[in-house]
């Protein structure tokens, strides 16, 4: 009845597959992969949710280019300065928050389990992914991310990105 | 080749959207649109698998029409007797129980994550929504939602609905 | 524009609906029914993904017979040396990772948390699940599935099988 509907309904999609993807590269690497899931310029943000609700614009970490990124991924990979560790990503379903021709923003409730070498595992983050995504040459990407941890106490700075 | 299975198709999938827009309504507020998802008059209950496993009618909480479940975010929202504290849930992939014209009842695995203002955080509670979904006037809503926790341990009674 | 599209896509959620009515009998019961989401010969391993990444053939678990599963759910009936407990698990998106005419083979990260009788709760486990999934007499079956953990610390031997 609607002709946009089967669009949107494809953008979904698509943006919904490029997010587990994206969480399969940082759980399972490699992580040199990572940047590829964004357009360039970009923007990558890590934030509270208390500065969200407050409108304050501080992030945890923000990257607004590939450079960046491939920056991060260099960091973790030969930096070592942290501990290895694995990570697991569990998604609940999108929220489509805005949708225009082409680019959708949803939001995502994720929790990730952090698992050490020696077999220690923790709940390390509880959030959303607040995603903007779009298609360039019939690819899906992040023209913006932005990562709302519920929790402020979240060490991602000395570790691999979310 | 049998006409109803579209039509239970389309109801699973309003089924699974309403469960997802409840979820982020407790996660991200605001709360006063909770009772908005349920028919009137409505069940809503929070019992523990033993109870139900017994086939004991103990619920912790039940609710058996909107006006109280209006208290009930009346009292969350003004009693502040609890510390301030964030949900985030990730749901499962829904099991289909039964299904008859214009209703169906799935169960839905879940677990909760609660975080504190001061970023304590920790695995709150795990279990199934057992719901019973129907159509009114074009809107999907709850007629029934029995909240199963795993766990009789969970305080829920001080704290935002599940 | 491809015939295989929509076998593939039927294939994928056919799969996945078997993989969610796995998890439900893990989590609800009856235990009796876990052999019968295998076919015969089948092969069901939980291992580390400390082996995996080393390419060592070791496991935790190895059961490559339906009668071995059976086996495995008498001595959970039947043996009480571990403590009553209950599984409660969440799914994440699945990635496809090969597909051929009738078979395909996916990936899936989990969470399991468990509840003790008491009311004790805790992460129990996370990884991920790598499933070959044929379909054998109009049903959905795993020829093999490899639980992969996080971490090696899982008590998985005298428990129920994930």
């Amino acid at each position: 009845m609607n002709v946009t509907v089967p669009h949107e309904q494809m953008i979904q999609t698509g943006a919904r597959a490029l997010l587990a993807a994206y969480t399969y590269v940082l759980d399972e690497g490699p992580l040199t992969e990572w940047p590829s899931f964004f357009t360039q310029p970009c923007l990558y943000r890590i934030t509270t949710r208390q500065n969200e609700e407050r409108n304050m614009p501080l992030s945890i970490m923000l990257c607004d280019n590939q450079a960046m990124l491939y920056d991060r991924v260099e960091a973790v990979e030969k930096a070592n300065i942290f501990e290895p560790h694995y990570y697991r990503h569990v998604l609940s379903d999108s929220r489509l928050l805005r949708s225009s021709a082409g680019a959708i923003v949803m939001e995502t409730s994720f929790i990730c389990v952090r698992t050490m070498l020696d077999g220690r595992m923790c709940l390390f983050a509880a959030g959303k992914y607040v995603d903007e995504v779009v298609v360039e040459d019939d690819r899906w990407l992040f023209r913006a991310k932005t990562v709302v941890l519920d929790s402020s106490q979240v060490d991602t700075l000395i570790a691999k990105p979310l």
